[in-house]
Parts: structure tokens; sequence; C-alpha cells
């Protein structure tokens, strides 16, 4: 274990709040988690996010932290210091970087650096994972959600708030479907676990022992069973055309995919690089590499890092 | 008249090979033109680009040339200082930076700079025009077809090819008709000139006078005629789709608009920020400013100084 710098680095989420200590060669040191109030008061969220902080601050080494890095479910503002998360209703417009700064571990001493949860995987998978090395590349968390972000000029693009790289939401199906965001045809309406499990049920899919998740509709998809496999299809065409899209506007090197959903390996990657050769049809998008996240559950922590040491 | 350093600016498209003395405050101090033999060999091509610099260099002001500027008709690669545009058949992979290096008056004494003539237009109007002063701006120009460019982190994103922002082939519409560049559903195949007015067509829309440009669609519809309007409508859905995405993947404060196309005004321009409503859903995407091109006939010279000012 190295004895020098550590950034603090939380990560919160719809389902559980995690901390830990990460080095300055993306170590993670310690890792702590308590459960998502996410239900709860404003004040409740807080209380379990300064509880994480509470328990990394009594770890010996905490007075080797110089920074406080959190990512954080979006939407956010890091102009405001501000988070929205779609599933903590009661955090809106919140201001997490003030209470955070507030917390009399932190307070008048370490910076606090904020960022979105898509962003700071990318971070991470840039520093010591799948991007590293790239000058330009799309970063995918393709989930119940799908979350993404960008490394531009050999830098995390966050863009102005901190919101940049939203493939989730960029209309693939000009007269698709409403989205709960208000647009229509949404990549993650179409390419999600979510989204490939609906699709399957609506189209004549039954699962064994109701278990109707993406894990389900890949397992009968493996087993032959056609719609399942026509689902995986549908959704990697989606994203074969968000990927060309960000390629063709930003031009990109690679395409790192990580998230529940790429556990389907092949049933996934296999008709994405097929449909890619149809959407990335521009000379200068053909080259774009597909490649596995690296970072897989911690992508969160050493992300968070990542922002604090921008 | 200043006296201070000049670019000279050289602007290649599939009609004209133009050119032009370009000041440090970006004047256009003068400026010739030649016709493109677009189906004329690969020399015969380069004379006319090679005849245009010796016009320029005939000026007496051509002794404060201190670099040049050259934006191409695309696909082009900075890399490798080669241009393949698609309307003149026998430039491929054409090494116009060294043939251009090569012309006596330019030989060993001046840098030469290449980019796109959409990314060119994009630094134009970032330059001195409506994206001045943004540090995050689309810049569109609707004609036959689209194109476009990016400005991010106050600076023109030409990514690594010299490629980024083409926007006229974004897939919009995932099971869309086959657009020439291999791709579907291209957002160029629904919004350009040549698509409003081949739309109108199929649809039932009959132009007077044997004029099928989109120009007569825009009198038909200033005329009430719903083929006329329903096609402009489409058209703005299909921008109002791909400016969002360029803003849900990079943020973006202005989305500026020039070409032909937008001679119909508030035809296009009513129903893209119509459409801009739905399409930008998400809170960081929805200030966005649509705006007018400045610089119009000159953006090409203007934009190819400015490339090689950056």
């Amino acid at each position: 274990m190295s004895s020098g710098a550590l950034v603090a680095a939380v990560d919160i989420g719809g389902t559980k709040i995690a901390g830990g200590l990460v080095s300055r060669d993306g170590e993670l040191l310690h890792e702590v988690q308590v459960p998502t109030p996410a239900k709860g008061s404003a004040a409740a969220v807080l209380s379990a996010v300064h509880s994480v902080l509470d328990l990394l601050a009594s770890q010996a080494s905490w007075h080797r932290v110089d920074r406080v890095g959190v990512g954080s479910a979006g939407p956010v503002d890091v102009t405001a210091g501000t988070v929205s998360p779609v599933n903590i209703p009661n955090w809106r417009g919140f201001p997490l970087v003030d209470q955070l700064t507030a917390h009399p571990a932190v307070s008048g001493r370490l910076p606090v650096v904020l960022g979105g949860d898509a962003v700071a995987m990318t971070a991470a998978e840039h520093w010591i994972g799948a991007a590293r090395g790239f000058s330009t590349a799309l970063c995918l968390v393709v989930s119940t959600g799908v979350g993404a972000g960008l490394v531009l000029d050999g830098k995390v693009h966050a863009g102005p708030t901190g919101n940049a790289g939203h493939l989730g939401h960029i209309t693939v199906d000009l007269d698709g479907d409403p989205c709960p965001c208000g647009s229509r045809g949404c990549l993650e309406r179409l390419a999600s676990g979510t989204a490939i499990a609906a699709w399957a049920l609506g189209h004549g899919w039954r699962p064994e022992a109701d278990d109707t998740s993406a894990a389900a509709v890949a397992a009968s998809a493996r087993a032959g069973d056609p719609v399942a496999l026509a689902a995986f299809d549908r959704a990697a065409k989606a994203l074969a055309a968000g990927i060309a899209a960000t390629a063709t506007l930003v031009e990109l090197e690679a395409a790192v995919l990580g998230g529940g959903v790429l556990r389907a390996g092949d049933l996934l990657l296999s008709p994405l690089r097929h449909h890619l050769q149809t959407y990335a049809a521009l000379p200068f998008t053909r080259r774009i590499r597909i490649l596995p996240a690296q970072l897989g559950t911690h992508a969160g922590l050493v992300g968070a890092a990542a922002l604090a040491l921008r």
C-alpha cells in the first residue's frame, strides 16, 4: 500500500451509497456502503451520505485524504453543485457540494468535486480501464437504463453542467414511443435491459419461473428462442445507431461497454458489430473498437476519484 | 485597410474554387473564384486550385501572407493532409496539403492548414459570426445536403481526422430509407433541400413552371399548400431531433443555422422550435438558442482563414 495522498470517493445511487479511499494509482483501499433511503426526506438521504463519510473518516489513513470526489445519479449541475437524481425524488436541485463541504471531516480543508455517475464511470475507464490511452472514446453502461460519457481530446468531456454523454436520451427513432424524459424514440427505450425484457414480453416471449429480467431473455436467446434473439438484435441495432451517431458527431476511436446487460456477451455484441457496419458508414467512423468495460462494480468509486484528480 | 499579416484562404467546392486574403480581424480583402472542373482529372482540379493561388499571389499585399488556410468539401483527413470530395470523383485520398505546399508562392515559406468546409464555416461563425462568444455551439448549413461543425470548450472541435460534426449523417430514423453513405435514416435524407423537394413531390405537391427546388416548395407553403407545409415540418422535426441529440451528447448553448434552405425563414424555424420542445427534453438541453448564420457566402473563405489561425 502506498503512503501517498488519497481521494475520498463517494458514489450515490438510487439503491446504495458507496464510499472508498482511492490512491493516486487508482487502488481502492477501503470500501463501505449503506442503503439509500431513496423515498425518504432530503435530510434522511443526506444523513446516509454523511454516515458514509463518517465511516471513511474513521479510517487511520483519513489524514492522507486531500480531496473528495462524488459521483451521483443524475441529472446533476456541476456549476451549481446540485443534484436531482431521478430515483431520489426528494432531492431536487439538492445542494450536495455545499452539504458535503459542511461535513466536519471535510469542512475548510478538502475541496469537493461533483460529477454525474456515467461521467465518473467514463473517467474511471479512461484512467485505468478499457479506455486508457485513447484520446476519444464513448463509455456506456447498459443496465436498467443506458448511461454514457465521453472522452474527447484525451480528457473526459463532461460539458458545462456535467451532463454531456447522455446517449440513452438521444432520439434514434423519430416517430418512436414516448420516453418518460418527454422526448420520443430515445435509445434507452430500445436498448436498456428493461426495454429488452418489455419488448420480448410484448412479442410473445414467455419466461420460465416468472423471471422477466433481461438475463432471463438472454437465457431464452441462448436456447434459441427467436423472439428473445430478436429482442437482443433490436437493442443492438439501437446501440449501433447511437454509437455511430456519436462517432459521426465527435469522432471516436473506441466504445467501451459495461453494465448488467453486457453479461449477455455475444448475444448483444455480435449483432452490435453487425449493425455498426450499416450505421457507422462514413470512412472516419469505421474503425471504432468495441471493448468490454474493465472496472465493474468499482467504476463508480474509482471514477469519482478520477473526477477529483482531473 | 490594416497593414498586418494576412491569411491566404482557399475554399474548394464541387462547383467553384474560391480564394481570398483575410486580415487578422476577419476582413476579406480580395476574392477570386474559378469554376471547379469537377469531372476532370485530378491534375485538372489541382490546376484550377493553383490558378486561384496564382491570382492571389499576384496581389500587391501577398508579401503580408504568413499562412494558407484551406477548406474543402469532404471527407477530408487532416492528419494525412488528404481530401476525397464526394463531388470531385478523381480526388480520392488526394494529397492536397502537399500539392499546395509545392506551389511556388507557398513553397518553403507558408504553413498550409486544411479543414473540412463545414468545420471551416463553423470556425468563421465562431470567430466573427453568430456563434461568437459561445463556448459550445453547433453550426449547420442546410442546403442540397446538411453539413455541420461543433464548438466545444470554446474551440472548434474538428476531431482527430477533421470530420467531426457530420450531423447530416447521424441516424434519426432507425429503420428509415437507405442513404447513399451506406447507413439508414440519416438526418440529411429528411432535412436537406433535396429531401424537402423530393418528399413534397412524392406526396402530391405539384410545382409551378417545373421548378422542383426547395425554394419552390417554400413558395407553395407560403401560399398555404398543406403538402408543402408538411414537407417543411418533417424536415424541421428531423433537424430538431439532430440538434437535440447533439445537445444531449455534448451540451450546447446555441445552434446556428445557415444555407439556402434557411431562406424559407419561419417556415422552417417555427416548426423547428416547436419540435425542439419535444426532442430537447432533458433540463440541460432546454436552453439552446437557435440563431441565423451571419457570414453567408463568405463563410467558407473566412472559415478557412480561421482554421489557419487556431
